[in-house]
């Protein structure tokens, strides 16, 4: 009989050892620019309740789902496409215990059962982080500056990536202004979420029915709407539009100002042509794009300041943004930035501290499992050979290709020496409690 | 209209940022203990094709699933109950270019479609260890003392915890030397498996039919056919038993001198009623219990030489085991080891480095943001306040509050104190370069 062989459900990843340090590598990034800025870390479940995900985006969400059911008429559950319902949830159920403003990150894996794209998947993880409670343009620019500083840490420059900041207030304003009915603009603002997918002539055709010309589609297509910051902040000149800057420079005046303070405005476009497809924020919007426009968003997020009362809880503004793992592999890899495979594993702690030998002796020999054992309880890193040889020069290579640090070679029942595998330096024979006390004096 | 309120499913867990910080540190502890120990992290999908689970466990499992299928005729898919056939699908795929051992460890979120009950959830995190290619007794010991040194270092020591140890083989080696057939092994293992869960009559009666006396059955289901050391080692002294130990003696000789090398001989009762539930066991297995009895088994394992074949890859010997996080909690409470929540939030890094204010002057209150900003570049965990009040006293309070280590308070334009908030210690003025230099000093 043929044996089977069976593979991963198409869209998810399996993690081997490398694959798994680089994704460690991602999430230790997220995990300690989400610290540094005062976030503190919360999950919920894996799967929730569907109904869950249907109150923020309707029942049109459902195909796009996992979702199933257990025999004997239990609800329907779907694994959690995104957080933010989840999050909505926590925070309404105890609003009145939480802290002002609540601020919470999370790194969950997220479902979509949609055709796998490069940069698309079907299980990815998703950086969440959110700051509840609070609705000043302090906040807003918290929450960029925290996605700035995970980009910034892993090596990206404002010359590599761009984030691309828009205010769905000052643009609703305005289109209000140039008459258009409110109950409109979220079929322009899909339009505009949708642009790039078009042909120039659709695109020009289907925005028309709102009332720009030709030559406005072009530059909304094009992204040349994208205003300087010197043409925001009240000191800056101001050049001529196809497009009136007057009410989205009122709304973001005080936006700017404070991501000056926070040293992070270099990072900054802004760009009426953002609107991020989902209809339920209402303030600041932005995503961050790789700088020539390769891949898809990195991350996007804005003000959602309805949101948390539609789940139950009491009327809270919030602002917060999701970063997923997969186009940011991406755009670190197509812009040179991702750790060397040496660099990540080391880093996920993989390189060993010390690999155990003996020179061969039977009583040496007979110390090599105690000492390993020893130096485990320790908290140290410790190694020693599955192979039988006993060849001093054979071992001291497996040592080198597993990048130990150090060798301890025990030498006789009580003496061993240390051999530095970087510099080759080798002590004296040891009595062995010292060698084992030289070794924990190391950073471990 | 009254308020919607949205709950999690049934037998999963809300996260909020203490018990985040709690998983956090479980987590780590497994974590670290993996890597000490030479393991490597590897993961699969959340979810695989239904037919993995089938093939070991055979259909029997599905009700225990929680499985989906997509519109349009695509696969059955099912939440991972664990994470085994994953592993031995991943290493199946590639054991050509593996190495011998290889050492994997997994932390994965997996799914039980049951009854929630105490220490029995529908979703919970499963610490899986596996050295896969050795079929010696060295690497037995090496996964049992991984298990070990998890529990020790979350403070356990062997009065509070006991890892029970027994061989399938030898198990079977003595039932046929009595004249079982081997066929009907497999019932008398699941018999023993659920000894607990049944009265003793019943218990006796069931027993019975496998040739065992009501005195043996007794034995069984008390466990007090525990095994000492000095009974398994050859130079101890051997007590009458209701049961032979002859076969027992023999297969777990070469183990019991590995585990006295690794330093864990008092963690361990050699206990013949042990024999793991699942029928793919072929040698060493073992169970890790509250010392009292109290609670589920915190972990449990052995050896299963015949799996990976199963699975299309070549024969392969291999070794490993699972821990549940939600049966390890509960012991860590009931035994009092779990580290306060001060502890736990201090661990997980919620206790900022520096909280920064200033003592209301405006020049130096426009500081505050951009200092807050350059630490935060620097990698310090930096804090300032939300609220609209400028005095140091109230302030200095809120730092308090957050156990934030030092408070940076802005002076001027161009100066500022630390103040150490453990001992109240305070600097003179400081130019800020040299303030923020101080600050980095610090380990992080």
């Amino acid at each position: 009989m043929a044996k089977q062989s069976y593979q991963a459900p198409t869209g998810t990843r399996d993690f081997y050892p490398l694959d798994a340090a680089k994704r460690r590598f991602v999430l230790e990034a997220w995990r300690r620019a989400s610290i540094i800025h005062g976030f503190e870390e919360v999950d919920g479940p894996t799967f929730e309740h569907l109904e869950l995900y249907t109150v923020k985006s309707g029942d049109g969400i459902i195909s796009e789902l996992f979702s199933f059911t257990r025999d004997g008429g239990e609800k329907a559950y779907a694994l959690r496409p995104e957080f933010t319902p989840t999050l909505a949830r926590l925070y309404a159920t105890k609003a009145n215990s939480l802290p002002k403003p609540t601020k919470w990150f999370c790194t969950p894996t997220t479902f979509r059962a949609e055709r796998p794209q490069r940069g698309r998947l079907r299980e990815f993880l998703q950086w969440n982080v959110d700051l509840i409670g609070d609705n000043s343009p302090q906040a807003d620019a918290e929450i960029i500056a925290t996605c700035v500083s995970v980009l910034a840490g892993l090596g990206l420059t404002p010359q590599d990536v761009r984030v691309k900041v828009n205010h769905r207030q000052a643009l609703a304003d305005w289109l209000t202004s140039r008459g258009l009915p409110t109950d409109r603009h979220g079929d322009l603002f899909k339009l505009l979420d949708n642009k790039h997918k078009m042909p120039a002539p659709q695109f020009a055709q289907a925005i028309a029915q709102f009332g720009f010309t030709i030559e406005q589609a072009d530059v909304f297509q094009k992204g040349i709407v994208r205003v300087t910051v010197d043409e925001v902040l009240p000191t800056g000149q101001k050049t001529d539009h196809v497009v009136d800057l007057t009410y989205f420079s009122e709304a973001v005046l005080p936006l700017s100002k404070e991501l000056v303070a926070a040293g992070i405005i270099d990072w900054i476009d802004f760009d009426l042509s953002i609107v991020r497809g989902l209809a339920y924020y209402t303030g600041m919007v932005f995503e961050v794009h790789e700088a020539s426009g390769a891949e898809r968003a990195i991350a996007g997020g804005g003000r959602y300041d309805n949101l948390i009362e539609l789940f139950g809880g009491p009327p809270t503004p919030a602002v917060g943004f999701g970063m997923g793992d997969v186009v940011l592999s991406l755009v670190l890899q197509d812009r040179g930035k991702f750790p060397t495979d040496e660099q990540v594993l080391e880093l996920a702690g993989l390189r060993p501290d010390v690999y155990v030998l003996s020179n061969g002796m039977p009583e040496a020999e007979l110390q090599v499992k105690p000492i390993v054992a020893q130096l485990r309880k320790l908290n140290i890193h410790a190694r020693s050979t599955y192979k039988t040889t006993r060849n001093v020069g054979k071992l001291l290579q497996e040592a080198a290709s597993m990048k130990a640090r150090v060798a301890l070679i025990v030498e006789s029942a009580t003496h061993a020496t240390l051999k530095n595998l970087t510099t080759g330096e080798q002590t004296q024979p040891t009595p062995l409690p010292q060698a084992i006390a030289l070794l924990t004096q190391r950073p471990a």
